[in-house]
């Protein structure tokens, strides 16, 4: 097992990496204040693990209400916190009754959210069962819903206690959800690690096939770049910005396809391509590292090129994004391999040209 | 105008209190990153002040989206929490565009919420126009709405950038109101304060005719003593319990009775009956105090005798209170007039006698 700290002050928590931590109740315990967890899951995760996490947490004698709901984006909304909030109150959960999340990214957000504001604030715990979820969702403290009107719209900065990321239930993800996940972790080689980038350049192969040794490293990695970032910039003022590169462009594919279409990491993925197209058209970037990230992305077996919504329309969507200050959009460039910036100051004519030049067919 | 500064470090704000703030434009415009409001108003308030405050800030170059929402805490839910962020999203609300709630409690509450989670929070001002929303929502950045199975169950701790208290505008309000406002400026005297306690012994009269100095001393005394509470501990794990007195009791006859029909402050001035009887009951509280607090209360207009429910419907609707811990309720009682503490530890068959004895009539 390795160990990531999240250092921030008062709020600081563990991530915890390694095989088979879900059957380790001794790790959860010491950070319960009550014997008594809400588990929230999905109807795919659910029938994997539930029981397995039930009787884990029995044998240290804490005792369990389940909480299951459908899987999918389509369900990160309001209704499903409310699911949640319902049940806990039904149930008499108290101020120090801990809150599980058990699952992928909407579980982790849309739980993240319901523990941020039942009572004003109950303790929370991730196991995030895919890779996206360990690499992102584990470090920030992000949580929240989608709006018809745009994506993670409505939520809270809100920190769990602990994180357990445990590598061998990402034996049981699909493929293109592992693809999904190393979308994410590609980004923080792109964004602040060159070394990094050339690792998964020279072993991508042993990611795709779920070798344990590769999955730790990218996990530990991925969380200790993150968690260093955030550590100095937790509610998203500057160098936390950096993080969403790809992401303006990615949420405006995941909006103008409806949520569920691709997978975020695939948005993502399409998304990272424009930015570096619209770095080397600016003369930012060169080709050579254009090339490279797509073809990194496409061992990963990634959409590299954006669905042909027209330049107008991914723009209007752009708009909505929550970098957004005084109406002036605000992207994350490249600089090189391992060098991101964020800025205001891009010809609006080579963003439309980039949104309209060789997109995916229809 | 007098002002008290509510201490919480990077999250510290002050409180202006005086005749006409309204009018003063520049009080906000200082506090605004962006030229740009969301000003969140009820229709009881709003046809009164909406327009004047528009005007206000129009003067100082800031322009206003309103959205006024139905009067009462009926509409306490997350039904106008989510009217509140449709409309921000249409209008594109940024993150540093600022949303202001004029108006009561209510007001307050729900429109604090919703700047609490738009977009992960967005900057805060209250403008409060009832004496209750003056002497208690201005500090403590407890939002919220009500569940179906309890009040204030769903929120979060979320501080404004200012509070503008304006005494002017509590000329226009009903004398019920106005009344509702005092039970809690006396509970802040009888559990941290006995000198202003005696001050109100003294100059009720004074206050219930809207003498502005009467006004401006009790607002920016209650402000005091609750931010000296408050700074102590933001997050209610001790001291800061001790503002419930009343409220566990009040909560539940509010519930009880389905919200709305006793006013918040009516409801904690029967709980706090309650409580002082529960505290003498034990041998805590001397009879002549029960009595001053009686006095005082009932000279302020405000009910002195709980609604006859039943000792174990009140008992049912209090062990849903958020200081539950373990099952155990936890309650606030009365050493002396000045003097409360927290305690778990009462018998049974004295809180059931209490709750039993000297109803209201139905």
């Amino acid at each position: 097992m390795q160990t990531v700290e999240v250092q921030l002050g008062a709020r600081s928590y563990p991530i915890h990496i390694g095989e088979g931590l879900i059957d380790r109740g001794e790790l959860i315990l010491r950070h319960l204040d009550q014997k008594r967890v809400t588990i929230v899951t999905n109807d795919v995760v659910g029938p994997l693990y539930l029981e397995r996490l039930q009787r884990t947490l029995q044998a240290v004698g804490v005792s369990c209400v389940a909480i299951t709901l459908p899987d999918g984006e389509a369900n990160k909304n309001w209704d499903s916190v409310s699911r949640i909030l319902d049940t806990m109150l039904r149930e008499r959960c108290e101020r120090k009754t801990t809150v599980i999340a058990l699952g992928g990214g909407v579980i982790g957000d849309v739980t993240g959210f319901a523990a941020a504001i039942y009572l004003r604030g109950i303790p929370f715990i991730q196991i995030p069962t895919t890779l996206l979820a360990q690499v992102d969702s584990s470090v920030g403290g992000k949580t929240g819903i989608n709006h018809p009107l745009g994506k993670n719209m409505i939520g809270a900065f809100y920190q769990p206690r602990l994180v357990l990321a445990d590598t061998a239930v990402l034996r049981t993800l699909p493929p293109r959800e592992l693809s999904a996940g190393i979308a994410e972790v590609i980004k923080h080689g792109l964004i602040l690690d060159a070394a990094f980038f050339e690792w998964l350049e020279r072993d991508m192969e042993k990611l795709l096939v779920g070798d344990t040794h590769a999955l730790t490293h990218v996990v530990r990695r991925s969380c200790e770049i993150k968690s260093e970032v955030v550590a100095g910039d937790e509610r998203e003022t500057a160098a936390r910005a950096l993080l969403n590169l790809g992401h303006t462009f990615g949420h405006a594919i995941e909006a103008g396809l409806s949520y569920g279409t691709w997978l975020h990491g695939e948005a993502v993925s399409a998304g990272m391509v424009l930015a570096a197209r619209l770095s080397q058209r600016m003369g930012l970037l060169e080709e050579r590292d254009v090339a490279r990230t797509v073809r990194l992305l496409e061992r990963a077996n990634l959409p590299v090129r954006h669905p042909a919504l027209g330049a107008e329309r991914y723009l209007d969507l752009m708009r909505l994004d929550k970098k957004v200050e005084s109406g002036k959009l605000r992207l994350v460039l490249l600089e090189r391999i391992g060098k991101a910036f964020v800025t205001s100051e891009f010809a609006a004519q080579d963003l439309r040209e980039v949104l309209e030049d060789n997109p995916a067919h229809a």
